[in-house]
């Protein structure tokens, strides 16, 4: 994770519900945001929080402030979150996508604070004037809210979204790679066509079937790998189905 | 928020924690997903969860199901979640951002469902076996494992993201523009494997040879049509294996 991140304070004003304050810290952890910073919180429910998975130490050395104010006073962007629905905001108001990229552009030179407000009345409007602009998730008009703990880890989420940090993997078998080359698909094939024809599914005379079966198999797009397991399988089940009727020994496995 | 969105289904697999399925379901309300899916819930926590703020009638009109293959039969693209750090992972694995992508495309057309595992151990390898490909969020290395509930927030928030913006990347999901359903894919599975035991090309006691071939099998990424052909030539295989040793008569032909 970017140190980028270090300038940013997540703030949690007045929250009441010690399962959201520490939701909230296991999602900083999560997405390495190491600063929290709590503004009269009640005392019981930030005490009980400390437990949060895997986020004590987060949460042990969370700042408590006595108002927005002080908890935002080292910061050079101050930005609230809101449901919006709810209130005729004198603020500018972003979606979220929009305001995680000032937010980024701000984190590279200087600390920002991410400001939630408590779950049942949010921000009220004394602390969203200390506010340069509001956020807002994209959530339903009907149903806006959204639970404090998610609402920190979708915008924490959305700030180290598109970071290089997590290498896409690639699947062992995965076709993308290490195509299969025309020949080992044409004997899969046509052994393929052995079984089918031994099983009674392809009559013995029926040329179209050779090649509807030849483009179904190559709309497989099949990687090497699969492509020589598939063979193994067919074979087999080629030397059983003659080893039935002639008593044959078994083929070389592959 | 657009009707695409109607196509997913959210599969909570041996959730534990009440409060977790009910903030599941109100991430899912705050982002407009309606149809969720329950495996082998805790049923005392399944019952409790139905007081989740705002999302009661979403809860009431869950769907339980006793296993994963079950709960996506209907569906066309199959996705897991992930911590994937603890584990050797056999599918592929895409970060958010692209899987989010991939997820928006199918959605146009197709049903998809999003899976999430116990809030203890994720999911399984024969759970993760019925999964077209597997996504996660982008969380650091040393604490990635996310709480359920900012889980399924923060994956149905990049589903909702920047919708009026235009993909411009391949999707890395469904190549085909019919993809068969789970479902279908499971039953070729299912008469494959019985057929790669008559002819004993899989052990009889193989447990790790069903959810190899279960994965090489979605790997193929078949349309529909495709998928119906190969298990009318699986089915007549079997039959015609099963008969050499038994002289039955022929299954009816697809």
């Amino acid at each position: 994770m970017p140190s980028d991140l270090d300038n940013l304070r997540v703030v949690l004003v007045a929250a009441r519900n010690p399962l959201n304050i520490g939701a909230a810290a296991r999602a900083m952890s999560n997405f390495g945001v190491r600063r929290l910073r709590v503004v009269n919180p009640y005392e019981v429910a930030f005490q009980e929080a400390r437990s949060a998975v895997g986020a004590a130490e987060l949460l042990a050395k969370a700042e408590q402030y006595q108002n927005v104010a002080d908890a935002v006073a080292d910061c050079r962007l101050v930005v609230g979150t809101t449901a919006a629905a709810r209130r005729e905001l004198q603020h500018r108001l972003l979606r979220l996508d929009k305001g995680g990229l000032a937010i980024k552009r701000q984190l590279k030179t200087g600390s920002v604070a991410l400001i939630f407000g408590s779950e049942r009345f949010g921000l009220s409007n004394e602390e969203i004037s200390h506010c340069h602009w509001m956020m807002r998730i994209p959530t339903r008009e009907e149903h806006g809210s959204m639970n404090l703990g998610q609402a920190v880890a979708v915008c924490l989420y959305e700030l180290v979204r598109g970071q290089k940090t997590v290498p896409t993997q690639i699947a062992p078998g995965q076709k993308e790679k290490n195509p299969a080359k025309s020949g080992e698909v044409e004997r899969l094939t046509r052994v393929l066509l052995e079984v089918l024809r031994d099983s009674g599914y392809v009559k013995p005379r029926a040329v179209a079937a050779e090649e509807k079966l030849r483009r179904l198999v190559r709309r497989m797009k099949l990687n090497a790998n699969d492509a020589e397991v598939l063979l193994g399988m067919t074979r087999q089940i080629a030397w059983k189905l003659g080893a039935n009727e002639k008593n044959d020994e078994p083929p070389e496995q592959i």
